[in-house]
């Protein structure tokens, strides 16, 4: 099937969004832990997470334009720390849970059934049995104007997770934890390593 | 194993760059076709594609310190298109191979053994046997200064898929195409879809 711009632009809006989404490929999927400013705890499903960069270690999110309430946003921008967290594929219906539109004052950890933890004197709470804890700390605020989205920059802080999911090289295999994957709003996916090359040479 | 960022900052460069980067989570491989001025077209493999929204279509794709050659951001930022194309998780190591650093008059096409192809006019080449092909335009280049990285933003003007991996609703099932996924610089995996679930209310 072949889709030239026009067509794309004349998609039902609700066919277009998945349409877009989904085909922009399987990613990591991140629970993002917050906690307001009178202590109300948050989590909530993303898979925006991108790399920025290693030295010093920068990773971003991007969020919907902040048109309406956004607990996550509103609660990294005012505390200044959050948590990212890597589940276990087979606790997708309890990750997508935590995208449903609860009231402010309910939190996600009990709707959804995930147990809070804290580290290190980091207010923003970590999913407890998560594969891979990592908790950062709010750096820059990036506002692209094409759609009024919004780039989250944070540095890392803390990082958990097992030993032996970390080569002697540094590299972390993913799959070993079984992590869940996902696409769009409503896809999920496990992953398995099949390979693992050298530094390419022409 | 825990880090703080102490402990972070204090591995060694190589170590710390492999594990920041596969950290950060399994992601689509995309392979950027792009063609220069005069006409010798580029393909390398990247991971940092992010939705960025649907409506207008727009993809980014966060790209390294313009401090060395960088053919595929100067093509992009040159010619104003590019492709991004999905392929098949056997790939995996001619995809590997785009990684290497080639001089500026040798195609990755004919390299790592791939065959361009063109659509609709689209000065770009695509990835001739890709299971998804995308035609971008280039809309707007965001600086991050934090480390020097650059952010390309593009809008979609051109998707070619099989049929059968678009359901009624819109949603793309990528692992039906066994695409490739990776993380960091030299792991490579593949998806299975292990659920599909409706939209998520309290």
């Amino acid at each position: 099937m072949n889709f030239n711009h026009q067509a794309l632009t004349e998609l039902p809006q609700r066919y277009r969004a998945n349409f877009i989404n989904s085909l922009s490929g399987i990613r990591q999927a991140v629970l993002v832990g917050t906690k307001s400013a009178n202590g109300q705890t948050n989590l909530a499903i993303f898979n925006s997470l991108m790399h920025i960069g290693a030295n010093p270690p920068l990773y971003g999110l991007l969020f919907r334009p902040d048109t309406v309430r956004r607990d996550t946003l509103s609660n990294i921008l005012d505390s200044g720390t959050y948590t990212l967290n890597f589940v276990r594929s087979v606790d997708y219906p309890r990750a997508h849970q935590t995208s449903a539109k609860y009231e402010q004052d309910v939190s996600e950890f009990q709707a959804a059934g995930f147990t809070e933890e804290y580290h290190d004197g980091f207010a923003a709470p970590f999913v407890c049995d998560a594969v891979v804890q990592i908790g950062m700390k709010f750096e820059q605020r990036i506002d692209i104007a094409l759609n009024g989205t919004i780039l989250i920059i944070g540095s890392i802080h803390y990082v958990r997770l097992p030993d032996q999911m970390i080569s002697e090289e540094g590299l972390v295999d993913l799959s070993m934890g079984d992590v869940l994957a996902c696409s769009g709003l409503y896809q999920y996916y496990k992953v398995s390593e099949i390979g693992r090359l050298p530094y390419a040479r022409p």
